[in-house]
């Protein structure tokens, strides 16, 4: 699996997704070309899916909310008449690395969570019409769905057969929206997910697994009719016509991507790479109107947009650089007046939507397994949205005072009342809020410097910043810190950031990421699942897994 | 490592600890014998611990609570001259299985909850005075600690250098407590788990990672001092004398293992162990005085220490055994009157300290990594105390109506006031409350039932059980459910109950247990750490882990 894996595509690109737009009523058909894997190996049989079906689905997601804001319910359903989805391929998991098991499912939580999160966030309510067997990753992509409709017949279910069938864990979210949003009896969740066959009809609703049980015959026209109904009553504003996002301007090359805000530039012999975003040449947008004409082109978009998919290439593409350097240069003002701009409008849709994206880019920032650094540098530009950033990393370096032969100007940054809860983390804090859980004080007095270009000494007074460098040590520094981080266990890395990153309270969101994940990442080492007797190998032979029976 | 590991010790067989008791305060001394390890193959150096070593500390922090009431504060110290405690012996992880390291490290964290929350439940403090190099699980034993003094010379330092080190994670609570007890902000949290030689003097306070810095001259007498301050401001009640935890009865056969009151029928062919608990023969203590009389010899008492070693014993002793069983036979009424006597007397120290050990016990029942069911039999004593085994299992199953040639006594199930909050799981919910997370009215409709014997019927109607089978479907529902059982891979069934168990908010406690201990035990799976160039093989070779640069 080493070819480029591309997380850009639009609807003339789509293998298998179909969308219907009928007003405030969007369909997503899920029809799996079964021959259109992303790889060799295997086919997509059942309505089964690889990373290529979930980044086609994940652009559903983007577009429907940019470029579909009039749609208020989405009914997801398959386009196949006796499977709704049998959820990952198993022959793609049985020969994927174990790296890419593990980007391949974050990808795909982080998809759910965004159609799951689409109602609160946007207005757009996702409503899972199953019909047909639904299992494993088929019943998650149903769990992240915030209404979950079930037809009655013989052949519809259910199901979460991981366990028995393959050893390993619904892990896309399964386990924890079973017990923490449908909020399954633990006991009756225990035989649930010990079932292969799954669950039917009224037994699935009484359970809870479920919303709602409908007739066969009756099932399209109730469908129809629910959709209709949560699109009638959804506080989502009506809006006529929303924004194209038009394609990312971008070349890929042996020294890393190159976009016209963000630039990656990668060193594979110290294995890190530098990512630095561009402040905007241009003036905030001095109406919603404007804003809605530069579209695709307006800054904080724009930046979203390429650091996110900066994001993805490197998280799945270049597993070796085990070391993010995030630089920023530009004028902060300009930044903070572009996101001041969205966050003075921010009921107006696409204000909105810019900002719940920076929300989600930033919370791929947070759960990416890669150590993370920021540089602030003379002219550099971190000012509200971008200082997040700084918030988000596992350290930050500050320039203290002049440097000799830099004349850009000094190193600051700026807060923006958005630093104070506008892009939440998973665990519900904001990055300051985490960053000073134990001194909730050092919160407000940061707040009370908000619009202030905070010089080395000051942001080192509060706690902004690991450590401020002058000339004579920021080069030896940050080189043996890069070094240091270099030569240490990725693995350990890896654990060592999924435990500081996310101090205190958790959510259904942290458990997944955190509790499930971690979990499902062992199994996924242990020969009874990936072993050549294991059971992912030898599913479809008809030969059952042979496990080790010690319990560990 | 096949010898039987036994958790029974005392005093008189200890070899690494020491206590001296001196009034309200006593100091526990770490003393490790390089030469009495567990296992062959590796000294204990340094005050480095294996599983005996905890063995033996778990002992102390129990009799301190049983046998030592007196005692307000404990101060826990070395007692070597240049080292605190070097942690977990490496030897002994590298050439432990991974089942035992595992387990290892689920027992050490269980002790450092119990001193931990010895200050909370029975008004004993402790403190660390850390003199020396205080590197890894070392440190890890003082984050449990409730107050870290560290003297300020050149040889004592905290560290947590499992990372840059060994390529694994602290994990018997290192990171977790760091982040959300001592609650150091993230990037020093990074900075400090990334140093090998630690953090000193000022550092270490300022940072949060100590609460007092004293100068080495003064060390002493500012312990003693802080000891006695903590004594004479403690909450806790004066208490002459305690009890005597006298040696269990026990048998060890190929069968099983024998108690008093608890059987343990182990199956191997079946891989499961039926774990039989008996009602108390007699009549509840009168008194206070007559439960102290009768001591170790209590039915409450007697009952959860058997168990408790029953657990340890299976856990670590039986790893082939998936499936826990738990059946009790007696009378109910007297099981309820036995546990009423001791939470209408919850202000008496040996009350409170019985009902605390319950607590602990029915914890570790929790993060035991087997399946648990429970029988309801005719003739069983499902009242109180015992009734939470219901709650804690995987599934129960109960008989409903007579059973041809059974002239037991009908099947029931009686809750006590304790089943609404007295024995907390680790995510601070009860039991009741964590299994009906999506109903709460279901928690009110059963309190409302306090103390009524509910036949099948309505303990189903009520959700008290999973299943409720007549004489006719017993037998096979209970075959096929533990045949189904013994065939799944354990390695999914433990990550499964780990997520299934806890629904809802996480503590501490529960994030240790969940977050930290499933990215540790993924680690303990990788090459990087335990593979043959991995860190814990090379360590102390001279040559550094080589690893496998990728990241997951």
């Amino acid at each position: 699996m080493s070819k480029v894996i591309d997380f850009q595509t639009d609807p003339s690109g789509y293998h298998h997704w179909k969308v219907d737009y009928d007003g405030p009523v969007a369909t997503v058909y899920m029809d799996v070309d079964e021959d259109a894997g992303l790889f060799e190996g295997y086919k997509l049989k059942l309505n089964s899916y690889d990373l290529g079906v979930d980044i086609e689905l994940a652009d559903v997601v983007q577009r429907m909310r940019f470029e579909h804001p009039e749609v208020k319910t989405v009914v997801m359903q398959s386009g196949k008449d006796l499977v709704f989805c049998a959820g990952a391929n198993i022959r793609m998991l049985g020969g994927a690395a174990h790296s890419h098991k593990v980007n391949f499912c974050k990808f795909t939580n982080e998809t759910r969570n965004t159609f799951e999160a689409a109602e609160a966030d946007s207005g757009q309510k996702w409503i899972a019409a199953v019909k047909g067997a639904c299992a494993g990753g088929g019943y998650e992509l149903a769990l992240a769905c915030n209404y979950i409709m079930l037809t009655d017949d013989s052949t519809t279910s259910v199901a979460l057969p991981e366990v028995p069938l393959l050893a390993v864990l619904p892990g896309t979210g399964g386990l924890t929206r079973v017990t923490d949003k449908r909020k399954v009896r633990r006991d009756r969740a225990d035989i649930f997910c010990s079932i292969e066959e799954g669950i039917k009809g009224k037994r699935a609703k009484d359970w809870r697994l479920v919303d709602e049980v409908v007739p066969n015959s009756k099932f399209a026209d109730t469908v129809a009719e629910r959709a209709r109904e949560f699109a009638s009553s959804s506080p989502k504003a009506d809006v006529e016509k929303g924004i194209a996002l038009t394609p990312l301007n971008r070349t890929i090359d042996d020294k890393g991507v190159h976009y016209d805000l963000v630039e990656v530039e990668i060193d594979r012999a110290g294995r890190k790479a530098t990512i630095t975003l561009s402040g905007p040449e241009t003036d905030a947008p001095a109406s919603t109107d404007e804003l809605v004409a530069l579209g695709a082109e307006g800054y904080m978009l724009k930046l979203a947009r390429e650091l996110d998919d900066a994001i993805l290439h490197m998280r799945l593409n270049e597993m070796d650089i085990g070391l993010w350097v995030f630089r920023t240069q530009g004028d902060p003002e300009k930044v903070a007046a572009h996101e001041a701009m969205l966050l003075d409008s921010d009921d107006f849709w696409l204000s909105n939507e810019i900002l719940q994206y920076w929300k989600r880019v930033l919370k791929r920032v947070d759960v990416t397994s890669r150590s993370l650094a920021a540089l602030v540098e003379h002219g550099s530009c971190y000012a509200g949205v971008l200082a997040e950033l700084l918030f988000a990393v596992d350290r930050s370096y500050m320039m203290e005072d002049e440097f000799e032969g830099d004349n850009r100007p000094i190193a600051t940054i700026t807060l923006s009342q958005s630093n104070f809860g506008r892009y939440p983390m998973g665990n519900d804090l904001s990055r300051l809020e985490t960053r000073f859980y134990g001194e909730p004080e050092s919160v407000t007095k940061a707040q009370a410097h908000t619009g202030e270009a905070l010089e080395a000494g000051e942001a080192d007074d509060l706690g902004l910043v690991t450590m401020v460098l002058d000339d004579i040590d920021w080069d030896d520094e940050i080189r043996i810190f890069m070094e240091e981080r270099a030569s240490f266990s990725p693995d350990a890395m890896t654990g060592m950031e999924a435990n500081l990153r996310f101090a205190g309270p958790e959510t259904m969101e942290t458990r997944i990421f955190g509790r499930l994940t971690a979990w499902q990442n062992w199994i996924f080492n242990r020969p009874n699942a990936v072993g050549e007797t294991g059971a992912l190998q030898r599913y479809g032979t008809g030969v059952r897994g042979e496990y080790n029976m010690e319990r560990v």
